[in-house]
């Protein structure tokens, strides 16, 4: 199952999406969960049993059109982790098989980071070199607090999609990454968590991130380093993964004749993560609406170059 | 005024730390500000003149003793921005004038480190050289986004201070410190708000931390690089701060001879931070309880705070 959470008169309803050849539907799981969640259909067995019911029980008639519906995050994480350099293999340019990491590198990317997948990501005035980044996103059913690796899995409600997107200018100025990777809205997540019967195995599917609809990168989920089940082992044995928590895990790097053309994202750019059997993200980049009033950073402005191998 | 948040028959109430050279007292600000928080009295004028005047009216006999209250944590941040290497000085190993860093080096605390000034911390199984660090805590009272630096202060509520514990065999891991910061506890808060007026300015405080009595470290606020206002500011221009986030600004470097004679924490040993005017604040740290047999549950998880979705 598919699940998205889509607005209905102000507030949040969960939902199915629906993929059709003529354009993706939504079914409202609204009417038959009132006052549930995705974070709900995935938690609890009761009321994922009741939305496939509901699912199975839809006519054609029943479903939205997906252009017509506002889509929201599928879940309020209270903390996303993000992995860099989680990819080996031939297809990146700064892959090295032989450099295998030993340990996975975790960083945090803050709540005020979220977006859901028909937001525009507003680029900061302070920002001048924003990338993007696409990745596979965990997202836990259960909490997981320092739970063996073969019980790990277990934990995770399903996978969705996400853009780690990241002001390389900050990110470059100091050994952490927060401040480039944590500016509002730098965390599309979406449209769908895919459930775990679904969407694991991962083995063999393709991952590839399209940047007005020019392929940059391209991947095979065999050469994820660090599995969903693994980082839920691991970091579990530090810290307690909440039910709805996502961890990101990390974009393969951009192939080599995009990152020689590349440059900072701009008003008007899009970005698609698009993943076999977890759908596809897109997400428009624009420039803050004008307001007269607003004063802006004193920063230095750095010089411009372009990056594409930060993670 | 030194606002804390003390627990009532289950429930959390706003309260005035009050010192006494017998022994520091408690007014609870219950009674008049039924259904507030430190944070209402810290964002709302009219709430802050109500906690003022209760305060002005308690007679000795309202005040609870210290000692019979179980203090929480103040406030509960959406996140805990924490900033490294902000002390320049001659007081410790590490410090020299003539590194003095350009840009804030910011990570981030997650949510479930947020601990009590009455909650031990629990030191990880997997963690082996757990550490302690003393800092000063910057609370917001008011949402910062894109402020100028002039109006920055404005949008502090108060300081306080705070222990960011850090897994050093897990930050040295890799490039990002995630892992090694973000353990369950690792983030003791308090004991008390201490309000702008009699915060600010900083200017000649002395800030010592001291592990099982002996001071570690010892510097003044004068030292410190980025000031409160100026983190606001800075981290202000890519994210939004909340009402109740917290930058934590940084722990001096310990003194040479603490740091000779350093040894990771372990089961019993105390931490306290202590700042001129702000108060102190003394952690216990302490082996997790056996569970014979619960490898994944069953042990108590400190306070998991708000889940700090987007608004």
């Amino acid at each position: 199952m598919r699940l998205v959470s889509h607005l209905v008169r102000g507030a949040a309803r969960p939902g199915v999406l629906v993929p059709a050849p003529d354009g993706d539907r939504v079914l409202d799981l609204g009417p038959a969960l009132p006052g549930r969640s995705v974070l709900d259909v995935l938690a609890d067995p009761a009321v994922r049993a009741a939305a496939q019911a509901a699912l199975d029980a839809a006519r054609p008639a029943d479903l939205l059109d997906r252009a017509a519906v506002r889509l929201l995050p599928p879940v309020h994480p209270g903390t996303v982790y993000a992995v860099g350099h989680n990819y080996v293999g031939h297809l990146g340019r700064d892959a090295d098989p032989a450099q295998r990491p030993a340990h996975p590198n975790v960083f945090v990317k803050t709540p005020n980071t979220l977006g859901g997948p028909d937001d525009p990501v507003v680029l900061p005035p302070a920002a001048h070199e924003v990338d993007y980044e696409g990745e596979i996103a965990v997202v836990l059913a259960r909490r997981a607090h320092r739970v063996p690796l073969d019980e790990a899995e277990a934990c995770i409600g399903g996978l969705t999609l996400y853009d780690d997107v990241s002001a390389r200018d900050w990110q470059r100025r100091t050994s952490q990454w927060a401040l480039g990777k944590c500016a509002d809205g730098f965390g599309p997540l979406g449209p769908a968590v895919v459930t775990t019967d679904e969407a694991l195995p991962l083995a063999g599917r393709e991952l590839t991130v399209e940047r007005d609809g020019v392929v940059t990168a391209r991947a095979s989920t065999d050469d994820m380093v660090f599995s969903p089940a693994f980082l839920v082992h691991h970091l579990s044995q530090l810290l307690t993964l909440e039910p709805g928590d996502v961890i990101a895990t990390g974009t393969p790097a951009k192939l080599p004749e995009a990152a020689d053309a590349h440059r900072p994202l701009r008003h008007g750019d899009t970005v698609t993560v698009r993943v076999t059997g977890l759908g596809a993200l897109t997400t428009t980049f624009v420039d803050p609406p004008a307001s007269p009033g607003a004063r802006t950073a004193d920063e230095p402005t750095p010089t411009r170059t372009t990056t594409g191998g930060l993670p």
